[in-house]
């Protein structure tokens, strides 16, 4: 076998120990609040047929996914002239029937009708899994990366509008995070389309101004020239978008400028209702009203959010969602509205990183005690240690291999973050007790086994 | 878009509520155990470079690698001259670079010489993840499925294969399953193939024997006879490894049959270490000698450990491992001497399923109320009521829409196997208490919210 200098694909990583344990504390908090709200858990298969990925994410996305090699003798299909045509489109289909998820949204809709008939709905599911993207890697973007997505569907209550924004709020508190919500409606964006220049240009509108953050006013304005929006037009788009104030005046204001749509007016109804309800029920939510939120995906009919971090430098979202009146439709099933939000895991990691918010239990192994010894006679001594503080439940560890110095012992447990080392030498053997050293002290006691416990259990 | 029937790639699965909470009861033990030992988590890519993957698991493993399809303009490199030699081989490389990762083990070693300046030795790891092979799916057999992997680098210790066989023993007592764990040593089979034949066809034997479950004692000595073995090499080869019988009598047995073998004897004298050591410090171990027991993996070199089921119809391995004297060579890093045990989750699912063995809460929702109602003004009621059964932990969820028969609500609740509805009607409204259903025993009782939460708290 060749020895070749291992690497990893661009784009992907691998999570040591503390890396892995501090993911787990952002996911385990999300799962509780999920949980906690009635959210139930499922988990697709890492590979879906490319015939329910393709066409779902647009031109781009089709081009991201990344695409399984069919096994076996998978060139049959392919002769020269296909190739010589170089009809990569075509060679692709011929080659490969499966790709890797690309998000959460798509498996779940095709969960959802395959499993209609045994699902309970309203369905309120939950999914942590990862996900992936042919992407260009760079700082804060990878090939595969995590989403923790939740969504009701078979509701049309904005009950659930309501659940999944305190369901924010609970878990950026949780993870000691500052975060504002915002929210906007895609009812009412549609209103704003009809008054500005007509409701065929909703999705034009709502493409424009999701790239306010990254282009600007100006950025926005020159696209929306180049696609025959007057001056006028844009003036008027952005004197609605960009309105500010008190939630109550901002939509008094809209109310008056939309009061000849329809459709505006009930978007305006629906952000009405999950304000006061919201208000009603729990008022440390930071909730923000925000015309010029649009969120890209065509997808949308009603309610949409945004989060960001309140604090440090990383303001790019970390988590967004809304309501979707017919995603289970491009699988045949028509009539399921549903109502989603999905965090980003490694964008929360990262906040939380700048933030130092990391808990010390984060930090390092989670052994308590590391017993160290000198010889053969004193490792089997010890083995009854570590056995005695396994059988009641105490996370330890024997070093073990024989080395006489107890220095190098001492660096394991240092470097593991291990807070305390057991040692076991000849006097200690004579007195049957340990030597039970504070490695963050600097103190140490001599116990017998019991009476370590009990200091251990404290 | 159109509108296709869905479906999912043929041998992966979709997992449920009910599934996603047995596996995670699974995965919860195992890792519990493992940090109680003093493991650590990794994880890696789910793509690894094939470079990494290719050539490590014998011919029959590389094809059974999947293969990701390279981004972009891929077949820019494929001539038709390239095709028409049909060389398969050669197009996949052009065409892939990456594959799905085929097990734990080779990522882990690939991780250890990529990480070894940062890791303190001896590394104790855990790895709970999925993996991928182009199997042809039947019953028990996936191509998406978890395997739960622990083992530790850069330690010749047999302190290692105590805790590994105690972390097995755990494992299966914490999930209420009988399990035997038997026990064998690569240096003893090295030491039979010496005696038998010659130290040169250890590996021969090995793979045959791995066999005999199998095909039998007729199916391996038919192989052998094929592979040149003499009637009288393969019969004694048989004699010695069906000995049964005590530990002591079988090792000394051995002892006697294998004095010409330097190596045999440090296998018989390693095997006694770690039989002794458990002795000492738990005696509940079901550990049983095998002199057949083998596996086929090449790499391994010292203990080797296989787990099987002592109930139900499923005796198929369900956990398995050993020592292997140099993983990280194959990249590079010689000396580093390892040893680990792999549990399938997919095959203790099922023998846990069969022996119904799963805990009452992997069942059904987490959920403990549902909040129930007839109408906008009772439904504002009803969202006080969650509210205060979140805010002090307790997981309930809220009817979203307004249904005005609290039996289809009812329903729900039972579907979900939520234990208690409670409902808000114009009278409990008027007391300003709720209705607390127990829905399992058809019991109802009128209750303030602090009386409520006083209740489910119990």
């Amino acid at each position: 076998m060749a020895k070749e200098k291992p690497s990893i694909p661009k784009g992907t990583r691998d999570f040591g120990p503390q890396e892995v344990a501090k993911r787990k504390y952002i996911l385990n908090t999300i799962e509780k609040v999920f949980i906690k709200y009635g959210f139930m858990p499922i988990e697709t298969p890492s590979m879906e047929n490319l015939s329910t990925l393709t066409g779902k994410y647009g031109d781009e996305g089709d081009k991201l996914l990344f695409k399984v090699l069919n096994s076996g003798d998978y060139l049959k299909e392919i002769t020269p002239e296909i190739l010589t045509a170089s009809n990569q489109q075509l060679t692709t289909k011929l080659i490969s029937e499966k790709g890797l998820r690309y998000d959460l949204t798509v498996p779940f809709a095709r969960y959802v009708v395959m499993n209609r008939n045994e699902i309970a709905f309203p369905f309120k599911r939950y999914q942590m899994q990862p996900v992936w993207r042919a992407d260009r890697p760079q700082k804060g973007r990878y090939r595969e990366f995590w989403q923790c997505d939740a969504d009701v569907v078979g509701s049309d209550s904005l009950l659930n509008e309501l659940d999944l924004i305190q369901i924010y709020a609970e878990v950026f508190k949780g993870l000691g995070v500052q975060v504002e919500i915002k929210i906007n409606n895609r009812k009412i964006l549609a209103g704003i389309a009809e008054v500005v220049k007509g409701a065929e240009h909703l999705q034009t509108i709502a493409v424009a101004i999701d790239k306010l953050d990254k282009i600007g006013e100006e950025g926005v304005s020159k696209e929306l020239s180049a696609l025959d929006f007057s001056d006028i037009e844009i003036s008027s788009l952005f004197e609605i978008i960009t309105t500010k104030g008190e939630d109550k005046e901002m939509l008094q204001s809209l109310k008056s400028k939309l009061q000849s749509s329809t459709e505006g007016l009930k978007g305006i109804e629906e952000l009405e209702f999950v304000l006061n309800s919201l208000q009603q029920i729990n008022k440390s939510v930071s909730l923000k009203i925000d015309f010029s939120l649009a969120r890209g995906l065509s997808y949308y009919t009603g309610c949409i959010f945004e989060v960001a971090a309140l604090e440090g430098t990383l303001k790019s979202s970390i988590g967004g969602g809304g309501r979707y009146d017919n995603l289970t439709g491009i699988f045949g099933l028509d009539g399921v509205s549903g109502v989603g939000i999905s965090f980003g895991l490694d964008r929360i990691y990262d906040v939380l990183e700048e933030l130092k918010l990391f808990p010390d239990d984060t930090q390092g192994s989670h052994t308590k005690v590391l017993f160290c010894y000198f010889d053969e006679a004193s490792q089997a001594y010890a083995l009854q240690g570590v056995t005695a503080l396994r059988n009641v439940g105490i996370a330890s560890q024997i070093y073990p291999d024989v080395v006489k110095k107890i220095g190098k012992q001492l660096d394991f447990a240092n470097k593991l973050n291990i807070p305390f080392a057991a040692v076991a030498g000849t006097d200690e053997i004579a007195q049957q007790k340990f030597m039970l050293k504070d490695l963050n002290e600097s103190k140490q006691e001599l116990l017998s086994i019991e009476e370590m416990i009990e200091r251990l259990k404290n």
